[in-house]
């Protein structure tokens, strides 16, 4: 099973992504947790170019193809081996977000980053995303309470991570198939209980369908 | 003007390239001459990823990505502002390589690459493709005079550079417009002599279009 969470940062995506692996590390099940860009040494490397877009005066359609070519990289050399010896394997970020951050939030042809994000997965397709949705004004008082980050939101500005965050939403009306959006406001326990459900229910669905 | 030369390695490109140069400088052009991939900051940084690609086990998908980052950035940041300038751009290299060695010789979407393509040159085309032909076994014997890169061939095998011409000759037959095929087992100074006619028809054409 192939699990991915989306959403703006400080929405508290990777809280969720280490409650739902410890479970299921509890639970006896063999899983893999991934980060995008990175988790292979061409990934990693990529990702130390990225960290430095700022400084390099990187074009939005130069930052699409680096993420795309860690991504591909990751495809190809973890994520489907580890799902073909029945791994559950769960990304933080992936395909999802190049379409919300490069084309809803930077304008880059949604037509394009369709194309290329099919390339770069070769067709993979997550069976659930979770996306982690919390209001701009949320995002704001969560950096400035972690003292981090701030200078992002500077830069990019409200109006940036609006698009972003729309985005999403806008995804998660197209793919209501496997898109579960959540509400980022709502405590920790109660968003780790929903994720849990909703796994359980698709694990189910997979015992159903290999029957 | 934008002028691409392509064709396999040891096929006298680079000569040609440094020939066309010299005399656009002489006659008091200004010129740019660039290769791929590179010439940026953040290119020769992706440049370094790709040159350990066999060493690190990169997917042939990555390996066209980190070409199209290269290559989006470039246009981005030098191409396009120096063809504004009225330079004349002279690059070594450009997106029929991937559609050549990507798509032709690793199998990758043809249509994706047309795609990604299209996307990482923001639509620029160039106004002369300088195609560099040679038969295998020229390169080869060239290889072996030289003393270097037989490990690429070996590694790759013929059968991958046949692939390889065979797709440039495909791209000069659909492309006839700006495509040029040079026979590269003629001598330098004749290969020149053709690459500076078409230059001067194309100078010619361009003045007749802007009158």
């Amino acid at each position: 099973m192939f699990i991915t969470f989306e959403g703006l940062d400080f929405s508290g995506k990777s809280t969720q992504v280490q409650l739902l692996t410890d479970r299921l590390s509890q639970e006896k099940h063999k899983v893999l947790v991934l980060r995008e860009p990175g988790s292979t040494t061409i990934g990693e490397k990529i990702r130390s170019i990225l960290l430095d877009k700022q400084s390099l005066g990187m074009a939005d359609l130069t930052e699409l193809f680096l993420f795309s070519a860690s991504r591909s990289q990751l495809v190809h050399e973890v994520i489907q081996p580890a799902l073909e010896q029945g791994t559950i394997v769960v990304c933080d970020r992936f395909y999802d977000s190049s379409t919300a951050y490069q084309g809803w939030g930077r304008g880059v042809s949604l037509e394009a980053i369709r194309t290329i994000n099919r390339a770069a997965t070769s067709g993979l397709v997550p069976d659930i995303t979770f996306f982690m949705d919390i209001p701009i004004q949320e995002v704001e008082k969560r950096m400035h309470q972690q003292k981090s980050g701030a200078d992002r939101m500077e830069s990019s500005g409200k109006a940036f991570y609006e698009r972003v965050r729309n985005g999403y939403l806008r995804l998660a009306q197209e793919e209501q198939g496997h898109f579960e959006v959540l509400d980022g406001l709502r405590p920790i326990e109660e968003i780790h209980h929903i994720i849990w459900s909703r796994f359980q229910r698709q694990a189910a669905h997979l015992r159903e369908e290999s029957r």
